[in-house]
């Protein structure tokens, strides 16, 4: 059994699109960053740090977006959210998943030319190129893709400076799983990235 | 065959040591941050973001110092340096390896009291635990053995501060391949950790 405490338009969301991808039952706990909600003491004995997105997978806490997105991809092999028996590719969804919580996530903390010179190390990395990773969808894309969809209003980030980017974004924007994902959220409640990041 | 980027001293030290734990044959290039090795056409043409470690793999190209471990725990089994047959402690490895990356190494970027508060958690994680993951060795204690090396004496964390993280710490510097990759690097020539972290 899964539980998934996540906070609507955060990090967590990354998570909750790989969840809907995979199709694997779980229970929703959508905690509210504002209201500190990740503070509480019932939620700090579960994740210490006080951070989402948090999994907790019969009784195990998993923290972590890329940690937790690994193990949907690895737990439900039927999605096909990573390349198959092909260890230098499964390293480079690694790689870019560690490059994206380093030194695109990060960024944020630094400013938007700091984050304007992350995606474009991202362009370059992807070459032009429509996935991450080889000729397909995989964890990697999702990560890219909530971070886009979070910096590009919140930094101000202009159309057409990151081509390969902006047409991965699109791209996993219309998957079912990320619409559904959206509506969810919005449900739950979120502000709409405008101009703050968190 | 495997082509090593790398400098002396810095993040890549990682790779080296779960190079030499694997005992897979690679070739060594080490590279001088001092003297801009990495920013040379000749390496931007391999890496474009003038990067170590770079691990080249018949030509493929690898980054990233989480992305490096995992090829290598994952292409040599043989080594065990990754949990076998259980798919959630594999992903606690991918979810301490994002921390590091993202919440320890960039806290070096913000002073000595981000380090300090970076290790707390870290010392939090592991709760008295002998390693990052599960009851043995593996890539994730490398890289929190090598951001410790570093950051020790860079930021001058005291002793007994962090018991569990120092324990660690204590038990990867004895291991023959640690041994092995400080003696290569020292022979390449590196300052030793003293008081700049890189």
């Amino acid at each position: 059994m899964l539980t998934f405490y996540h906070s609507p338009g955060s990090s967590s969301m990354a998570v909750h699109v790989a969840l809907h991808e995979t199709g694997a039952p779980f229970e929703s706990k959508a905690l509210s960053l504002q209201a500190k909600d990740t503070r509480t003491p019932g939620f700090l004995a579960i994740n210490p740090n006080g951070r989402v997105p948090t999994l907790v997978i019969d009784g195990r806490v998993l923290t972590e977006v890329a940690g937790c997105l690994w193990y949907l991809a690895r737990a439900y092999p039927a999605a096909n959210l990573l390349p198959a028996g092909d260890v230098a590719a499964e390293a480079e969804v690694v790689s870019w998943m560690s490059f994206l919580a380093s030194g695109v996530h990060t960024a944020s903390r630094q400013g938007p030319e700091a984050v304007h010179e992350a995606f474009a190390v991202a362009e370059k990395r992807l070459a032009g190129r429509a996935w991450t990773v080889g000729d397909r969808y995989s964890i990697s894309d999702i990560h890219l893709f909530r971070l886009y969809w979070r910096f590009k209003p919140a930094h101000h980030l202009p159309d057409g400076k990151f081509p390969a980017v902006e047409d991965l974004y699109a791209r996993v924007l219309a998957r079912p799983a990320v619409q559904k994902t959206i509506a969810a959220e919005t449900a739950a409640g979120y502000a709409l990235p405008t101009s703050r990041a968190p």
